[in-house]
């Protein structure tokens, strides 16, 4: 095993620190995914990349920094990537699931915090996250009123930078955000020195959207019955695509997508054919937040997709076609952004219309909705998810949680009472 | 006392459950202000205004509604009630600072919302607040995720209607809000039937910066030692500023304003000289939230002044010079509004200078930082004012509660501690 102390040492972590953060996780990891059944061997290079999480892809990127390159980090899919690379840099998200920077978090922040936000203040405060100490900028957004303040004193400790989403899709909303891309544009420029073209835009594009197809591939195998890979190892996949190399991200899920093609048509599955099949939807679960989809496996069910920031709302959206100039792009890729179907918009109807659609074509026993504790907006639209459900009969269970491993038992409980139900 | 029970029943009032409303009302209200020594004599008519907060007032919003006018509903300082009333339409704040409602809303809506939210949403689900009953609209807006996304389950029980505020103050932002405004224009033109013309419009704001101005007179006067006025009662006069008729209102605050000067000169005060003066920053206090003022004021101290929805972020900001066309008018509204200096914008740092403004110029011993639980913007805003005052040295208390009566012992035991460590 390489040693990377002296890399991490230069990113100015707190080495004890991260010590006890790099014990934790590969025991965790290891229950999590490695005692799971008959699972697809093409998973073994997400293991891999899962396993140098804070080594290898930190030294890629420490070496794309040496030869002059930027890294970029962000927390949000309303950030877009393919600008970032446009700028010769290295897009990445930031660490954000896990409990262990959350005390940290709340000698500064409110605690009435969501989870997702603490954790990664925490790591920032900690000095724990490589990827935000290797980072030049951090990309902030106004998607929600816990992240657009935080920003506010994140800004304090590292170089940031907000962009307005806006609250209503609206002409001049778009406008508005449009404007934000282009600020964001110069911006990226300024800090790269390198100037975004519209054949870099292009190429970026492309890669960003390969990158997307394959997760919609590998989401589409999930209809079958018996689905051919677990909820834990696709949702993995998913949070992996947030900082992994798009280009050799996307092969190696088009290599697993084969395999797991292979395996339908054989009939083979991750679980029985008749295991309830689970649609999550709600708040998205960054590395190494599996809690709910572990409970629910561990159960007896399979999950069968992500309605989530680290699921459809990731990789569902993709640019239209444009005459190619740098603006025309631009406008594309605003559209693309304003096009996913996020509880920061009023109203965001259309995101009930996806869950209903994944409810019957992935034809789902039940849907789990997951809410972070004291995220407003998804909290509120699981009140709209539940009647909408109702009114097609689809079972439905509303989990709200955190990090912390306390209401692990309560959380089966509930779940176990809902499988039942189902069955 | 007149009887307006068939008032109320026309209004689809639950009159069991406003009767128990209606019990507690007087004698929290007694015991909250009547008590106080040597109150100003215009006081009266504010409480004369409170006794009668479900009877007179309503009485004249129904006769404005039987000859054809409109009332429209509002819940923040957002939503410009001058354009409402350049449209014949009468603005009213609705219901939202008790307790007894949060328990019909906490049946729909996310327990963690806060309690001004879950309190207004209560009254409608519940059937006790006449003045969302009267509304023929509810204008929201997107200030605040909680606020946002209820809005939505809102408009499922009362017609409802929300223009976008930015986030940002960038001239985009400004573009879309004042593209907001004329939507909102058009939308109560066509509820109300009345064209909105620039010389209504012009009469309109000029009713409410009367208004404004003699809350800013009354403002003004809380700089004197000892203050002519407690908090309470200054207070009061802004809450009740929501829902009485302004010109008639304006009368009284500057009839009170014209005894309060003869006190100032005469040296007279509603506390002694020497009493603790305090500043109440943060969330906004609704009728009958009174909590916080009576634990500092019971304890010895003074409130001097509100930096808040229900302080001077109500009544600052007055609107600029313009040519009179309806579209420059509409324009420097969208100014008003944009100016104030609310937490839902970031970078927020006005906030922060007018906290300072107002310690050093109202000669503060102390600042308490208010914040609804769960309110996000506030709570984080709270962490920047808690720096900046440090720098200061001004004595700094932050204080997190909801409307429920749980915490006054604890709250009261950090306020005197407080108190204690100022003197």
């Amino acid at each position: 095993m390489v040693d990377y102390r002296s890399m991490w040492t230069d990113l100015d972590l707190d080495l004890e620190k991260h010590d006890m953060l790099l014990q934790v996780l590969p025991s965790m990891y290891e229950s999590t995914f490695l005692g799971q059944e008959n699972r697809p061997e093409a998973m073994e290079y997400f293991d891999f990349v899962v396993g140098e999480i804070h080594g290898l892809r930190l030294k890629e990127l420490m070496d794309h920094k040496a030869s002059g390159g930027k890294v970029i980090g962000l927390y949000c899919v309303f950030v877009p990537e393919d600008l970032i690379m446009a700028a010769g840099a290295i897009p990445v998200g930031l660490c954000a699931g896990t409990q262990f920077s959350v005390p940290d978090a709340e000698e500064v922040l409110p605690r009435n915090t969501c989870a997702l936000i603490k954790s990664s203040f925490g790591f920032k405060l900690g000095r724990t996250c490589p990827y935000v100490q290797a980072s030049d900028l951090l990309i902030g957004e106004t998607t929600c009123d816990g992240k657009k303040k935080m920003y506010e004193i994140l800004a304090q400790y590292h170089p940031t930078y907000v962009m307005e989403v806006p609250q209503k899709k609206t002409p001049l909303g778009r406008e508005l955000f449009l404007e934000e891309l282009r600020g964001l544009k110069a911006k990226l420029e300024a800090e790269s020195g390198v100037a975004i073209t519209a054949e870099r835009l292009a190429e970026a594009t492309a890669v960003v959207e390969a990158k997307r197809r394959a997760l919609q591939r590998l989401h589409d195998i999930r209809r079958a019955r018996p689905v051919p890979i677990s909820g834990l190892d696709a949702l993995l996949v998913t949070q992996v695509s947030f900082y992994d190399d798009s280009v050799r991200f996307a092969e190696k899920v088009n290599a697993l997508c084969e395999e797991l093609e292979g395996r339908t048509a054989r009939g083979e599955g991750a679980a029985p054919a008749d295991a309830s099949r689970i649609l999550v939807s709600g708040s998205p679960m960054a590395i190494p937040n599996w809690k709910l989809h572990r409970i629910l496996e561990d159960s007896g069910a399979l999950v069968v997709g992500e309605e989530s920031c680290t699921g459809t709302r990731y990789f569902s959206y993709l640019v239209a076609e444009s005459d190619g100039s740098l603006d025309a792009q631009l406008g594309a890729i605003a559209d693309r952004q304003l096009d996913t179907h996020c509880a920061c918009f009023t109203p965001n109807d259309e995101r009930i219309e996806d869950i209903l659609t994944l409810a019957r074509d992935w034809a789902v026993d039940g849907v789990v909705h997951y809410n972070l504790q004291f995220c407003h907006t998804f909290a509120n639209e699981a009140v709209k998810v539940e009647k909408a459900l109702a009114e097609e009969n689809i079972p439905f269970l509303r989990i709200e949680s955190d990090y912390s491993d306390e209401d692990m038992g309560q959380l089966k409980t509930r779940v176990d009472a809902f499988l039942e139900m189902i069955r």
